[in-house]
């Protein structure tokens, strides 16, 4: 953060707790630039900085008064600065997550600034590296590779130290204590499973994310389901994929027919994974649904223009979207609010899965 | 665990503890019965199992006795019965691991029961739930597959609430407070990368494991060196296999030959992965160490038999056996030490790699 913004945060946050309130006099520019061991220049910019929002009054040679009316409302009134990190990876879902976290938090009177990572740890450093530099009341960030060890950790914890609450969307890092607001992705798996295992299939393999954390939770999910209904688990049946593979479909062919060998149906991780499956095993001869079923997640557009179309878990989107808007929102006028939510699931049933006719 | 063995275990404890000494006397057999809720029948096997080991001597019509001796030394001479777990997967670094584990178990009097999971959650599900009916004093156990969700984490914590003392070798599984003595394996990755880019490497590949938490480690450990020398990750030039990948490497070809483009060095996992990955470029033409150098770890046997001879960080083996073994009766002794231990790193320098000729 410039130097000059922390003098400005410290003066809005003394007003935002009570104690500064209307008609205060700050404390003279050489004390301020004491206090904080800045130059007098530093401490000329921020007051200009809280004169021109409206928030001291100079009076000549008196000093710099906080202006009336700033203490009760200024809290609620003035404009919240929000920073969206996001990744851009699920096209399909990513618009209308942020379509909803934005206009939520326009409603409220926020400045939306949203950056890109690209799921690439890279920019993430660069995009957070800039929010330390900035002045921001708040966080919403899609962690990027959330399922291997994050480099990055070190940079969010430098923002939280700042006072600055970070809320993930979508999903998070396990070794941080940063709320998440997402979709259960155990429950997403484990719904995908127990919807192929209640049309009597057993043999079912899996296709998982490696590098997310859903891709991690989904997995659990399936296990978890097969377990409940005393299915063998084999570890041959399940694939896993990083974000460079689901890109590269194809290189991944001889590893994915090969554990699906002897399946009847497949947990696919999500709806561009259940697509691509779909156009892989149409090419090698095999049908579905009827020699294999598929259940997916995300019920998006795919799910509905797929060749055959999905079953797949509902994914909130827009209202996760709007969650993580109003948890973020609710952190900053609370600090000891709890941001975590995840959403229950449900499943969208299509033609993708059919009953289970192969034996034993 | 046994109805009788609960009895003998808590006579056992109360000696070790001094609760119980030389020649006190043991409450009646029924009282013993209502205290633990089991039938007199049960009671009488415990006494006399008890008996049989000679900590209890019973006298005609008076009641059951401590044996005198027993108080002072029966907690260091009496057998413990240690369970070791294991995977046997990496076949070339365990018989070496075990034989220091149970030279050193042996040395100090224990019995050593050794169960396989051939890194199947169903088999170590099974080899876990046998343990919790065995009357065993401590369990040293490989993690089976701990980079992704387990979900016999529950049974490794009903173990620890039985008061036997759990110690992971090799790995661990973070979300439990189970110690571990392992490589470390992080230092393992960083030393691997370092060492290609101190011979002018930039331009590094990285194939790990997906789906243990070496893999993970040794992958943050590539990441923190490269970006130490400000060297741009791509995530591109990352290939993640699996268990299953890496006993069907050739259907990982594509994948890994297509990550590989442009890249003149790259770390391996392990020994394993390197022997395949030499025999994989060299089918493509592709020389190793001139056109693509590699580095290692495990600096098995695999590294020196290579076709070209390995330059791999050291692995500890027979000593990562032994202090396993080590602190797993210290936590016996005293319940409060804690077990984990980390290897340093140091590399062996072999053919593998070479100075950096390609420029840009």
């Amino acid at each position: 953060m410039a130097k000059y913004l922390e003098i400005v945060r410290w003066v809005e946050n003394r007003i935002k707790n009570g104690e500064l309130a209307d008609g205060d006099k700050l404390p003279p520019e050489n004390e301020l630039g004491a206090m904080f061991g800045y130059s007098r220049q530093t401490v000329r910019h921020a007051l200009s900085v809280l004169g021109k929002k409206g928030i001291l009054e100079s009076r000549q040679g008196s000093g710099n008064y906080i202006r009336s009316g700033q203490s009760a409302v200024s809290e609620d009134t003035r404009e919240k600065r929000i920073k969206v990190i996001s990744t851009y990876i699920n096209s399909y879902l990513f618009p209308r997550v942020l379509q909803g976290m934005t206009r939520t938090l326009e409603a409220h009177g926020c400045s939306v600034g949203i950056a890109f990572t690209y799921n690439h740890i890279d920019d993430e450093k660069r995009v957070l590296e800039e929010v330390l530099g900035e002045d921001v009341d708040g966080v919403i960030a899609e962690p990027v590779m959330s399922g291997i060890p994050n480099v990055n950790c070190d940079l969010y914890e430098k923002i939280r130290e700042k006072g600055i609450p970070v809320l993930f969307f979508h999903s998070y890092y396990p070794g941080l204590g940063i709320p998440h607001v997402s979709l259960n992705d155990v429950e997403a798996g484990k719904a995908a499973a127990e919807y192929l295992i209640s049309l009597g299939h057993r043999r079912i393999a899996g296709i998982f994310k490696s590098d997310d954390g859903q891709g991690q939770r989904r997995y659990q999910g399936y296990v978890e389901a097969l377990r409940a209904h005393d299915i063998p688990i084999r570890e041959s049946r399940v694939v896993w994929l990083d974000t460079e593979d689901e890109r590269n479909f194809t290189y991944s062919r001889d590893r994915i027919l090969n554990r699906m060998k002897g399946c009847t149906a497949c947990v696919c991780y999500n709806d561009e994974v259940a697509h691509a499956l779909t156009g892989l095993l149409q090419e090698e001869g095999i049908a579905v649904p009827n020699e294999v079923s598929l259940a997916s997640v995300d019920n998006s557009e795919l799910a509905r223009l797929n060749a055959v179309p999905l079953t797949s878990v509902i994914h909130p989107m827009e209202s996760l979207g709007e969650r993580a808007a109003e948890n973020l929102l609710a952190m900053i006028r609370e600090p000891d609010f709890d941001g975590t939510y995840e959403f229950p699931v449900e499943i969208k049933v299509r033609e993708s899965a059919v009953r289970c006719r192969a034996r034993g």
